[in-house]
């Protein structure tokens, strides 16, 4: 079964030969290996342009700061697969980021259209006013029963430490400040508008940071993703020798409930 | 069902308060957030130990070398994934990490673990003997008809490029060259043994510079694959925008032909 | 970090001793092994209710109808990822599977949800008249330039042939048959407003019959992801002893284009 | 990059064309849909041959045996997926399936080829000794430190059993017996070797059964993995209304304690 239109396969972001490899017009032997670090070669991979010195720092600060967190959801999952089919490892990396979704870990994407979204409406609907854009999109999104994304945290409730300190990288390399400002504009009408303070977490401070440095909002959710493979890894690594999988299962069996049907004798 | 022992939850990788994240025992937002690039960070969760200049240097270099090589079979598997699931990125990426397999980019590791036996070998029985020792296993591996990890290459058929380059930062930053010499001395003798150059991959360029700064050997399968994640998602990236996973898929239905039992009418 | 509240956890599913297995209130070995097939036992899983004859014929009769379509895009992707890791076919599932997404498998789902829209319309909106109800759905999808799920067909474009096989097993077995003529008049309309036939496929016709006997709306996305799952494993058995997964993806590589920036000398 | 030979693209499981799809040589709309159970289909497509009266019955009773079990670790990680990504519920699916792996789901695959290695022993060194030669394998495995699959259950320690209930549909729809007989030759010789009881579990009765009625050894993996779809999607869709995710990962969670280096202020 053909789908859709027949198009030459084609691509912007490698090409290679016997004696070469191109990635975005650079030769990878002689630019790239050993010339830059991995944080940087994921931004030109991205965006096809070599970062500079404030997008450097802030894609390996942001992925630094959200790549692991201790025995999270996506963690436990990876680890029980493991358990169970310890010769696969990209099987149990790969259950991990699956939970990689909208609720979790995709805030900082849906945090940097939120950004955008307050922005266009500033300039289309409120003469330019931020705070006036952000009173009227956190109403909107109140009334529809949808959270803000990227504010509010179920353990880092005053406070996320990671915005601070995304913050202070991004003041201190001249990364761009208008989103970053903006996400503050937010956190601060959301007590207005919901009656809660809801402090600002990482993933908003992922695309405040990024934003300014022209990371491509289409890829904001690749850095939460890309960062937590590293932690996967990790926890995988730890597993092989000190394994928790099967127990981390254990712990709700013990205590399982069926809530069913009983068993006709 | 309980399967296993109780073992309390633990890991030696991180703890969170309300107030911190501490990491390895260092506080993430204090210590790491703009002070570490992200493949130092990705050595840091996985050693415990903060990497030294030339394993900053290898941990980089070597996930720069193997991210990224065009069209390859797992970057096609997660375009076709997106085009059928655009919604969810994050199963595209998994489906392009699934084929992170034996086959393909297992090679560091097996090579890995190639390096080390022959190390063992020359040990236990052949006076430290590392040419024989590798002539032995060679041979071992060539009657089992199973092929030598890291060693030929489907297109760079004469050297892989990056071979080179990955060596030279090691020469230039003071990596351990132990593992380098052994993979070359193993290069050495695949002719005499099989009668056939096979030039070393990048593959087997990969444990040997990353075995000489003490990069865990268990852990060696996830340098390409989390370098591999940056490339996917790249790729994934360029799909949404100019998409071509259905064509990818139509140019094999084009001329596909059934080898099945006619249809009785 | 936790998330969410504490619950006790629990499952109205299944419930086990040493001695035996309970399903939905029935004893899994003296009950279900042998007594039913693995279609009914789909059913039962799903709804916690043995299915009637209806119903079981209709559950068969879908999965049959959708499970497999030659080398549509997911089983190249699950044939690619078990070429590159054949350790582990769970992987090259899993990859196969993750390829069920909105564009693709999901349209059973969504055709279902259509059919629901649809008939609360005409009752809210256009006093029972589903005929009015269905053209003004069609005429908001279109306005917002979506598809109408489950009608139009890549191949079959005069009429997808497991639709008239699958309204011919519901009539027969005495399905309801309300979703099936929704799904016609649906069809019928589709013309009127978008100038175009679309003639229904088989993932509207499987909302069509199943929702006709009490199959759960929510659950439709499993009956093509179980059927799929069928698929995949038998492609996969025949990938391992007659491969084609690499030549797949070679297809494309010989004919692909870089389009990006040339290399700098 | 090309890797391996360029092949035709060419599958002997289906064709289609604008009229109909053909599926191992039946017509799908005519001779398949409404007339063979899901099971059925699924030998069907494995095999290229319709199963007899006993293979039918066998296929259906022993998916419907490995399908659910509770809490198991895959669907713990499975309905962690949703949770964190419930707009996907491919993805959960597919977190819940890399857990079929050697450890858990594979026995089935691996039991089925202890069979055949004790029965290919018991020829070519025990001049035909089926007993003889079990116990020279099962020693052999234990001299390895590996365990023998599909021997020994962590809740059913006296009699799994879903291992009764197998053996009496084969007996009863007269499948062949002769696996059947060696699964528990086996399990006779277990006690001599290691000095305990390791009853036999479901994982060994599948195949026993199975290979009767030449269901391919190569696809016995795909038995526990289909029919655990069916109970992923089960759960995942009782996780959608009275959802636990988050809840077993928080058991884990409120218990953790870290094991690394504490942190220095």
């Amino acid at each position: 079964m053909k789908i859709g239109k027949n198009i030459v396969p084609h691509t912007a972001i490698s090409t290679s030969s016997e004696q070469r490899i191109v990635v975005r017009g650079m030769d990878l032997s002689r630019d790239l290996i050993g010339q830059i670090n991995f944080g940087d070669y994921f931004f030109l991979l991205l965006t096809g342009q070599m970062p500079d010195k404030a997008a450097s720092a802030l894609v390996n600060a942001t992925m630094v700061a959200i790549a692991e967190h201790g025995l999270v959801p996506s963690n436990q999952a990876a680890r029980m697969t493991l358990a169970a089919a310890p010769d696969a490892m990209q099987g149990a990396v790969a259950a991990g980021i699956l939970g990689a979704g909208s609720v979790v870990l995709g805030a900082s994407e849906t945090a940097g259209k939120l950004f955008l979204r307050v922005e266009a409406e500033a300039a289309s609907s409120h003469g330019g006013d931020l705070k006036a854009a952000a009173r009227s999109v956190v109403t909107d999104l109140r009334s529809r029963k949808q959270i803000v994304p990227g504010y509010g945290h179920p353990e880092h409730k005053t406070a996320d430490p990671r915005v601070a300190a995304l913050f202070e990288v991004s003041a201190r390399v001249g990364g761009g400040q208008k989103y970053v400002q903006l996400s503050r504009i937010i956190e601060s009408v959301i007590p207005e508008v919901t009656g809660k303070d809801l402090p600002m977490n990482v993933s908003a401070a992922i695309p405040a940071v990024l934003l300014g440095v022209n990371f491509p909002v289409t890829a904001l959710k690749g850095v939460p993703m890309l960062a937590r493979v590293a932690s996967l890894i990790a926890h995988l690594n730890e597993e092989m020798s000190d394994p928790i999988g099967f127990a981390l299962a254990n712990h709700a069996v013990a205590q399982q409930q069926y809530t069913g049907t009983p068993v006709k004798d």
